[in-house]
């Protein structure tokens, strides 16, 4: 494995122990409800049952059991709005190393606050994730601290077992379905997934008021989007060349759904699986249903990637109407 | 083990094969916001993961597994409005058995798809459970069916592996805090928990709002009282006799918290966990706030026993002020 080289299976493979010492394999449930909505077989691979709710912590474990004794020395430093401060700050303390997360000024205090409580030091630092960012990398230079970027290959590493997990335990998958906000989790499942057997369709969705890894896939270079929607686990605005090469070379598709499509989503995963998903974690059914006609008949797993949902997201979904008249 | 002999952990031990033939053990996880509200070590046994979203499953495997063939040739006949239903759905499904399930006229339409979507034959019959359930016992006779009680031994026995798990994993847990309806997990948990250490606290938990087995805990007699309570897996009207006396043996304490309290504790659990419980499996948080001076600085686990919350009971509960505003 190089910094120019493509993550292998085998690589995913080499990140289980790392994995499988903290975490346990997280269920992947068949929904009648869902199937009959879809008119196919669909399971839900629940990365929202992670103990910091979202798939990332996988990562984040196989990324600090490969640090060198001077890494852990120094700590680690890293910027988020979210699940990926939580995955780094999970396995420090796991690992008994200290980690610095930037954020925004404005940065949702839920997640400022499981943070802390998981023993990171939080820092606020500027208007956005960007210039936090770019803060905490001086930070680390000057202390000979280790950054951590949001898709080094180590975190997509990780992040692959949940994919190995889903086609151990269901061979016959025909499609997944995986949102995407950095890319590491749809660029691991297409690794994994097209390596095993290349007739698994792997797809990816995107908000379509945050499209810029998706408009960057389909053309073939870089694009910057508008970043508007209400699912921060898809809100990329600057695509990450690593995980668009990947997921060029392994994505059969990548289709965008738009934000109303996510909060009606979030509301069926409710009635349906009783699991509160975040927008991005909801994202994957909105896609099955756009994509209904091309799924019918067929085994399809949706990956819910989180669960962070805030009250205040919450309250707005279920002020939607529906559903709720089912014929008994 | 008789009729009328006393579940033991033996019995408990013998069901695990059987419960793990289809399930896997379900995570404990420690949250730090829960922690800082009770000022103890809080711990969050997560039943609500369940793949019917409920503990009761665990039972409904033990019992189908010791079916002899005369049963299960004749099939399973049972009443219930909710999660008891499912869980002998999902395990006779799982043992390739046919069952079939009584229901009140207007049982809640999510609950009795659920158990259509396994595969159970649902029938609805008079106004409320007990009627349900009268019937049901006359087909069952009538074919020669196999009837199956709410609070059958086998039943306890499967449901007693969620309390081998929580102490084989935090050995050093203090207090156990069990939402309690029929009684078989609280029972279930006393008798793993104080036969292991007799020093560990098991707390039932019931609402204000159908408090028939606190009261009768309390006074060492049958009671029967009004049922009112918007948690329908606390809904016991009459006392089960059985559950009762391990009870009487095993509890340190039986509590009851209002509706009004265990409304809130959902929305603390949706703010704090990111899972969606139902009214019985919020009501240990419930408990634990109520009794927080008691509960200072141990090793607390809360049953989070259900998620089976409907869309429109979820509604009602984020209409609620708070928890919004938190120290960033």
């Amino acid at each position: 494995m190089t910094d120019t080289g493509m993550p292998s299976l085998h690589d995913v493979i080499a990140a289980r122990p790392h994995v499988y010492r903290y975490l346990k394999p997280t269920p992947l449930y068949r929904y009648s409800g869902l199937s009959d909505l879809i008119g196919a077989n669909v399971w839900v691979k629940h990365e929202n049952h992670q103990p910091v709710g979202a798939f990332k912590v996988r990562g984040g474990l196989n990324l600090v059991a490969r640090l060198s004794q001077k890494e852990r020395n120094s700590g680690l430093f890293t910027a988020s709005t979210g699940n990926h401060g939580q995955s780094i700050a999970f396995a420090a303390r796991a690992h008994g190393v200290r980690a610095t997360i930037a954020v925004p000024e404005r940065a949702n205090p839920g997640k400022v606050a499981a943070m802390r409580g998981l023993g990171a030091e939080v820092v606020f630092h500027g208007p956005d994730f960007d210039s936090a960012r770019e803060w905490i990398m001086g930070v680390a230079r000057a202390r000979g601290g280790r950054f951590v970027g949001s898709t080094e290959e180590l975190l997509i590493h990780g992040v692959g077992t949940y994919a190995l997990e889903i086609i151990e335990e269901l061979p016959e998958v025909d499609a997944i379905i995986v949102p995407v906000g950095a890319g590491s989790g749809a660029s691991a499942t297409g690794i994994v997934a097209k390596t095993i057997n290349s007739g698994i369709q792997v797809i990816g969705v995107q908000s379509a008021q945050a499209p810029a890894m998706q408009l960057s896939w389909a053309s073939g270079r870089a694009v910057r989007a508008d970043m508007n929607t209400v699912a921060e686990g898809l809100a990329t605005r600057v695509p990450f060349e690593n995980t668009q090469r990947i997921m060029r070379k392994y994505l059969d598709d990548f289709v965008l759904v738009e934000d109303d499509a996510i909060e009606a989503a979030v509301l069926l995963l409710l009635d349906h699986t009783h699991n509160l998903a975040e927008g991005a974690g909801a994202a994957s059914l909105a896609a099955a249903i756009l994509l209904k006609h091309r799924l019918a008949a067929k085994n399809v797993v949706l990956v819910m990637s989180g669960g962070n949902l805030s009250v205040e997201q919450l309250r707005r979904v279920v002020a939607r109407p529906g559903p709720l008249a089912r014929a008994g």
